[in-house]
């Protein structure tokens, strides 16, 4: 069978795509029209990939920054042979339960590393996924772990702030393994782009560290020839492709309408006169059938070779080598937390609740060496360096990561490592910034991703810097998200087992949440002596009423910080005779699971229920019924200490109290 | 009396920082240490302002967007005379009441312009600054407006993703008249800025398109000079200030630790003696004082010349300029909001809800010339553009602002906008994206700011884009923000009802919600030709329950393109003889301001409560009760057309009969 024309391989993904747009009745155009010479580039002469196994670690990473043109990735990995995009799903595309949705959903076993679409996110995770594997490179060696990182981007995934970070970022770190392939097709949305953008983005690149090659995203040999240099160069490498959006389609190239203006059957009849492509929808020739199949088997025996060194490795390293791959945690980790959960009691409490969060990671430093920690230029106030080493150009091994004032691309880093596997992130910064995190923590709960992001300084007790690091709404916010576990300990023994369940749950995110100020024991030496973690049921009772008082009446709820205020006040009314009990609350999400009639046992059935938490009521109603009380914030914070705020705003045992009189009176009334 | 040395009217701002900081006993004295120089410069020689009306409308803006370092614009507000700025406010640093408070927090009486303290903002705000001069001297010409913008920035501002966003667009916009001072000292809080920043900030801002100076920050006549040069410079322009951070206190100058390191007096004595300063703490030489007074009122005389040319504008001309200062609405808008309202029942509802936003704002373009709507390149799905032109830097004239794929500083450049005065901007994108503009939605929110984020694609609606793309949790994440109203209207009227809303809330933000999909109608044409705005009680009861099936049993409550869903509910189960009201609730934040019969009537006493929206419950408990039942979704979106997805996630009328039909079983068993 003759060798087809590399142009045919570019005009296989085109005609997939078209045909697929067309039959849908919608979707993006652009970006598989106008990348087609550059993924045929990269994917039949230079990805090392085995399609065969999409699933093998050390394949060259492939992120679909813009992630709309996802025809562009179902097409490339339908031709390459991917077992789970067969022709049937490309037939779907769009549909309901087809494996072609509108945008790429991670799925590994399919192909798809990440999940795309909000723009800027794609690039910085395989910035993550680069640093991930520059970081196993250091420590397995090149013989485990080398391989290099690819994404292709548009206009706007450069234009997000969080591309920038990246950008900036990746530039200082140097990562010589991070290929960007961008369409610069001079188009977005609303219409060319000089309509947002003057400045030459390349030498914005340049600027940035990075080695620039610009060339026409349309001429296949260079395409090659610049992943050749990217190759060669040491710096991370930006592609510059010159490309006409949505080429092949005469009436849209080069228009705004080629981004996703809609796709007639007329113009695939058009684009078959004008590209010479006599096949019908869905069909393509032979030769380039083989041809691209071929090129997904191009790696099958550089897999082979892979697969042969790692089990010739001597077996303990072999099974540390698989247990970090496999994300699964080292014998002893559980009894690391038990110590210091045991121990915690026994000592003076932190000056600090992120201090505790930080002491047990600490601890497990040695245990845990495939964990990267990052942080937003708050390494002294957070303290979660402590005996690691940074992570810079010169230095791999390290494994903190100094992400400058920069909180979004920490995130996304973040996701981008979980992503790759082999590395167990953590993305370190204050809770008034997590909302400028956000966009990656969503992504992180979509994709499932076993990202633990931490936060100190989560309520107005971070005292005279103001409310604008005080967070009222954050925890609320993060609570409101899906498949994100938010936790918020009251001392140093449910830090510990918060950790325990942070670090065991592998389907999604957690949220950690600690203060900034003192965190007092609240847990007795007995249960912190027990293997029971009694934070994973959620919410528990801390403190049972004085049965010599008569059935529980009151029952106050709280969560961290405000714990210890909940356990004053019930020395308070228990003082008046009101049998109290305090119900702590550490992790919502946990608590929902539990079935009803223990979430009825520890809310008091038929109590007066009061929540204190130094936050907005949003969200607490579900745990407070109709008549619950609420002692908290009802708006933003002030400048004033710790002491002064809680006073001023009113959250004491003493209006905790008062709350439960109120509402006591109410129901004997 | 002697003139000082320039040098000693920058140890002024010194040793009143040191003595502030070291009394409070916390603060950052790197920032007002390190730029003293280059605030003296600005203040007593460039800065056209007055301070005797520091509200006057013409004057230079100043950012401190490195809000940390409030100390520095204390100092220099005490110095020039801000009768808000009393000595004895600096003598009370950081202490709870004090106008010096730990971060700036706007009060343009007081010489605060905005809220500083998140990094990044504060540039990007005086972006927004610079824009509404611009756009008002193109409209009320130069006699009126011209007045430049300066912002004091450090590190961190310049590497968050929003930064660098201002950065490109100001670039684009060529905004002459803005003028960043950078803090170039090369130390943030972890260390030296090379452990997270490897490129050349001021080749990065030329590539962008800036005028960029560099200088050596200590020296006051070259800061004066560079100050000439941006004067005389069509582009914005970067003053790039070498600087020694905490310069004064040997022991921490050029140090990690003159961040924020703690000062003590011995601290402040060696300053003393190094820089020759023998007065004690908090006074001031007289020829000191004098100099700096001096140097407040050195627009005075400008000040009165702009007094005498407003006053000698004809009547109309004088009116409209002060209507526009003074954010008041012209004569008229309401009308035209009624006439929206009352025809709306009477033609087909618009394609997609987003239209009818557009319709409305559209109908009064010519009534509110001071409105410009800036749209992170979307311009065509959320159509907010229509008869306006776009802003660029030929014509300051346009009112809308393609921001390019930069959500985040679109959101803080519309707060700039708004703490200018004199412009009315709104702000438009995708609700899944508005998590990236968070950080400023949340800043308008504590500085009070009357900005209106608008948002459309806001749920499963959006249909085959994908999860991604769909928002499900993000009105409950902005309906826990302190002093942010949310408003997701149910149709045409409702969405005329919600802008009147909206157009008269002027002490905070306003997020509006509207849906992808067309919104039916579900307001009578007898409310619709009503003067009454049903919307501003929060909730309502749109449809009764039928009297002659007894009284109501049933409560529905819907929010946006779910209140059809309740309808069609309602006559289901009003047809199975159950008493049934529906409640549409656009507004929870003005429902909750209503007293508790209000509010009781609406719910229903003793009905079972059946909520329904395309969104998680979080929150949905504080209006149902323990025993009230949700159909929404319970976790994130798929990828599948409105219909499907509607069907497949249960939120139909269908499901809201059997909700409520299974716990009306319960409430009779």
């Amino acid at each position: 069978m003759k060798t087809p024309a590399p142009g045919a391989l570019a005009h296989a993904i085109r005609f997939l795509a078209i045909d697929a747009i067309v039959r849908a009745g919608e979707g993006h155009q652009g970006v598989p029209l106008g990348m087609a010479e550059i993924a045929t580039a990269l994917y039949t002469r230079h990805l090392k990939f085995d399609a065969a196994d999409p699933t093998w670690p050390d394949r060259d990473r492939v992120v679909l920054s813009n992630g709309h043109g996802s025809m562009l990735l179902y097409a490339v990995l339908h031709l390459t042979g991917h077992a789970r995009m067969g022709i049937e799903q490309l037939r779907t595309f769009r549909d309901f339960g087809s494996a072609c949705e509108g945008h790429p959903e991670r799925d590994v076993s399919a192909g798809i590393e990440v999940t795309t679409g909000p723009l800027g996110q794609g690039i910085a995770n395989a910035f993550g996924m680069a640093v991930a594997e520059a970081f196993l490179n250091a420590r397995f060696g090149p013989g485990l772990v080398d391989h290099r990182t690819y994404a292709f981007v548009g206009d706007g995934c450069l234009q997000e702030g969080v591309g920038q970070e990246m950008i900036a970022l990746a530039g200082h770190l140097q990562l010589g393994k991070l290929t960007l392939l961008w369409d610069d097709n001079r188009i977005t949305d609303d219409g060319a782009t000089d309509l947002s953008i003057s400045e030459d983005v390349a030498e914005r690149c340049r600027v940035a560290g990075w080695h620039v090659v610009e060339l026409d995203g349309h001429d296949l040999e260079a395409v090659s020839a610049a992943l050749d240099a990217a190759r060669g160069d040491p710096r991370p490498s930006m592609l510059a492709c010159r490309t006409v959006i949505a080429r092949g389609v005469a009436r849209l190239e080069g228009q705004r309408g080629g981004h996703s203006g809609k796709l007639f059957p007329a113009d695939a009849q058009a684009a078959r006169v004008q590209l010479g492509w006599s096949h019908p929808p869905f069909e393509l020739p032979a030769d380039v059938q083989q041809a691209w199949r071929a090129a997904g088997r191009r790696g099958a025996a550089e897999r082979a070779a892979w697969l042969r060194r790692t089990s010739a490795l001597p077996a303990a390293q072999r099974a540390e080598f698989e247990r970090v791959l496999a994300g699964e945690l080292p014998e002893g980790w559980r009894d690391v937390l038990a110590a210091h959960k045991r121990q915690a009691p026994q000592r003076a409490p932190l000056p600090s609740g992120i201090f505790e969060s930080a002491e047990i990671n600490d601890a497990l430093v040695d245990l845990l060496p495939e964990r990267m920690v990052a942080c937003a230029d708050l390494e002294a106030p957070t303290n979660h360096k402590r005996r690691l080493t940074a992570h810079t150009a010169s230095d791999r091994s390290g494994a903190y990561v100094h992400c400058g004032v920069r909180e979004h691309v920490m995130g996304a880093m973040a996701n981008g490592m979980a992503a790759h596997g082999g590395v167990l992130p953590l993305a370190v910064t204050y809770l008034a910034f997590a909302d400028y995190e956000r966009p990656a923590m969503r992504m992180a709960a979509l994709m499932g991703l076993p990202v633990r992001f931490v936060f100190s300084h989560d309520s107005i007790g971070i005292g005279r810097n103001g409310p604008t690091h005080q967070p009222v709404e954050i925890l609320a916010s993060l609570r409101a998200m899906p498949n994100m576990r938010v936790l918020r300990p009251a001392d140093a023994v449910e830090a510990a087992e918060c950790w325990e369940i942070a670090y065991e749950h592998r389907s999604g995110p957690c949220t950690l949440v600690f203060a900034r100020q003192c965190l007092p024991h609240v847990r007795s030496a007995e249960s912190a002596a027990s293997a029971v973690n009694l934070s994973r049921r959620g919410a528990y009772v801390l403190s049972g009423h004085d049965e010599r008082l008569g059935p529980r009446k009151v029952t106050l709820l709280a969560t961290g910080s405000e714990v210890a205020l909940a356990l004053a006040a019930q020395a308070m009314l228990q003082g008046q005779g009101v049998s109290t009990a305090v119900v702590s609350m550490p992790c919502w999400e946990l608590f929902e699971e539990q079935d009803a009639s223990y979430r009825a046992e520890v809310l008091g059935r038929s109590t007066v229920r009061v929540g204190c938490e130094a936050a907005m009521r949003f969200g607490w109603d579900r745990w407070l019924g109709e008549r619950g009380g609420f002692i908290g914030m009802t708006g933003f914070g002030a400048c004033g200490t710790a002491e002064e705020l809680y006073r001023h705003f009113g959250i004491t045992a003493e209006a905790i109290v008062a709350e439960a009189s109120r509402l006591l009176a109410l129901t004997t009334a």
